[in-house]
């Protein structure tokens, strides 16, 4: 007989049905008992009343795997609006060892350290399974969005023969008795590739050695890069990024339904444009608003980020603000310097909720100049060659992003930790499971 | 004024529009010039008869970024239909150098080494770029016909604290002055997934530090993965599988028409089911037909692979042919055994005009039965205590494949070599650009 999904069982009521799933819970009340089974699609709830049936859960712990077959009732009270009866069950997989852990209660217990050491088990409850089905449809969004607006997605190597943008923070490999390294963003590679296709992105793990603790960073990430050719500035680059993150809030709020209500999370709305503070603008704002003096610093510091999503969503009706214009010497040596001041560029960052979640900019296009500011930054041409040749045979003035999937994630579901928006994290302590 | 694309020109007749893109060709008749401007749409012709613009045409290199200003006119000699008059040239990024080879004739000259050498200018010849954009199409079409049948994208970790799958062919990191290791495939993760998500899929880098030097291997790939919960056994896998490959080469023929006639590639239609021979049946009719002897060997040679696939082929009436119950002895610990002889296994490759570009299989999923059989692979239960650890907390009978994207791509394209197939490949003499 072919197996249904619990989410499906409430159309098949008065007919006998096979589903399968982890035990999910048990209460055996000597008579009868209520298992609640889980699947991917769901739980159902299957009463059992025959004694031999019984006897096989009896001996079982929570998670074991079971096949039940059964007839499915109409039960108004069941949150499905279903339950089975008559149900014999099948043990597909024994579980004998207890749980670390409750997964069938709706907070989960453990510290964040635990559940990382137990997340083969910790991710199967309800909550955190729904924020990485989020997880997927951010993805999803990104990709379909830049789709529709012609960008074609490319897969670039991570073994990269130097350091991409800078020796700092680059996880060294020994290739075959040489030294290559993991890459720290597909930088290069995405503004080669404008040369080919005009718009790509790339949706791929970036690896950074930062030897930070802290609760926004890891040493592994996904990064949802976009580049795009033919730009007037920066701002045509923004105007992309609010249309992803317009229609990946919004996919989110389609697709993913249940799980945002699983997961309790307020998905915003975004206007038709993002408000964009100049960072002097922004630092005179915090010394009037906040009475910090940050002004003349190159770059923000969390709690400014933190002030100023406060100032944008209180007085400009947005969670989400650019930052832009960051200095020069902030910036990596491919960035378009502003026109009316050269020591600032055409850069910008996307706050969001308190914390940044996308840096973007407009990049130089012509060969002189990105040679020059390679030399002056100390880059030997050399070692980024096949990146020059890109522009030595011509680039468009062009421009892109990086939004941080996991901080987005972050951001979204209020999470206090990036561990917790990120499937197996790797840190200084953790390179496991 | 708004700049247009290429492909859209014809649609704005008798008007004044701006176009931008690249120096494709350009024929200077003296009074009058053709100069071909290319666009990540395409390509399209202007025509100059302006003494001053062509002169401005005249100092530049082929690749030189122009924007180009002049009136659409039809032209039912051309190709698009149309073409611009009357046009006022700005150069946007001016090439100074001659290209190292032509990009701009329908077959690339250089060989291989010269090419790759070159990939950031050589990727853009029209055929090169149509090939990657049918890559992208591939996996467009994989997440899509995957997420319609309720799998669930994940992305795990390509930095891991020990080798996935055996000591061997691995590379290893620096990992903040402890070793760790990049991951062979994903295959651990996505088996834990499946006790979350029970369908899960990933696109994603692999790394495999082989030493070989052949044509169809490379240092890093791209694998389509994905990993399936409550099956009967390894034909659900198989008959999933087969609607992947199915759906992905519909999507080509639908999305990427134009490219497929660049490339001059012949998309196969897939039947509802890919015939399926045993090894041992395999290696019985390549003595029959072919008189080579390679019965009771436990794999199957690139000679064998072409010889299948021509029988396949000429008898069968497919390019596609799965080949299942290869023995244990060539198979990872964790594959399923047969039922009736516990010494082959319920795991299968799919092989393409000659050549595996999947392997796959059913998965041991009882907890007992996959400590032993990595016990007796000399594996360590502490070195892969996290993938152990979903299946001590339950898992349901599961299977799932791989897919190098790059090997079907090759044999999909009819390519020579798996570096015409991979944008910036990676091997043994090879980390850049």
């Amino acid at each position: 007989m072919q197996r249904i999904r619990t989410a499906d069982a409430r159309n098949y009521i008065g007919q006998q049905v096979t589903l399968a799933g982890w035990m999910h819970s048990w209460r055996d009340l000597g008579k009868f008992g209520f298992l609640v089974l889980r699947d991917g699609s769901g739980t159902f709830q299957v009463v059992l009343d025959d004694e031999s049936e019984m006897q096989k859960l009896r001996d079982l712990q929570y998670e074991s795997v079971l096949e039940v077959n059964g007839t499915i009732q109409a039960e108004p009270r069941a949150a499905t609006g279903a339950e089975m009866h008559q149900a014999r069950v099948q043990v597909l997989s024994p579980v004998s060892e207890p749980l670390p852990f409750e997964i069938n209660k709706k907070a989960l217990k453990p510290g964040l350290d635990v559940f990382l050491n137990h997340a083969p088990l910790g991710l199967r409850h309800l909550q955190k399974r729904a924020l990485f089905r989020i997880y997927a449809q951010i993805m999803a969004g990104f990709r379909q969005y830049l789709t529709d607006q012609r960008f074609v997605e490319i897969q670039t190597p991570k073994i990269v023969g130097s350091a991409t943008e800078s020796g700092a923070n680059v996880f060294c490999i020994d290739y075959f008795g040489r030294p290559a390294y993991l890459a720290q963003s597909p930088q290069f590679y995405k503004q080669i590739m404008v040369g080919v296709f005009e718009r790509v992105f790339e949706v791929g793990p970036v690896f950074r050695a930062e030897k930070h603790s802290t609760g926004r960073h890891t040493n592994e990430y996904v990064s949802l890069d976009a580049e795009m050719g033919f730009i007037q500035d920066h701002r045509d680059v923004m105007a992309v990024l609010t249309g992803v993150v317009r229609h990946m809030f919004e996919s989110i709020k389609t697709s993913c339904a249940a799980e945002v209500e699983i997961c309790n999370i307020d998905v915003p709305s975004v206007g038709v444009e993002i408000p964009a503070l100049r960072l002097r603008q922004a630092q005179d704002l915090i010394f009037t608003r906040y009475g910090e003096d940050c002004r003349g610093e190159p770059d923000l510091a969390p709690q400014h980020e933190a002030w100023l999503c406060e100032y944008a969503h209180a007085e400009l009706g947005s969670e989400l603000l650019f930052v832009t214009h960051y200095p020069t010497s902030k910036r990596p040596f491919y960035t378009m310097p502003d026109d009316e001041d050269p020591s600032l560029t055409k850069g910008f960052d996307l706050l969001f909720r308190g914390c940044e979640i996308v840096t973007g900019g407009q990049r130089i296009h012509r060969y002189e100049q990105l040679l020059n500011n390679a030399l002056q930054a100390g880059i030997s041409p050399q070692d980024i060659d096949g990146y020059l040749q890109a522009f030595k045979y011509g680039m468009p003035p062009h421009g892109g992003f990086a939004i941080g999937l996991e901080r987005l994630l972050m951001q979204l579901a209020g999470l206090g930790n990036l561990r917790e928006a990120t499937l197996f994290p790797r840190d200084m302590e953790r390179v496991i499971p």
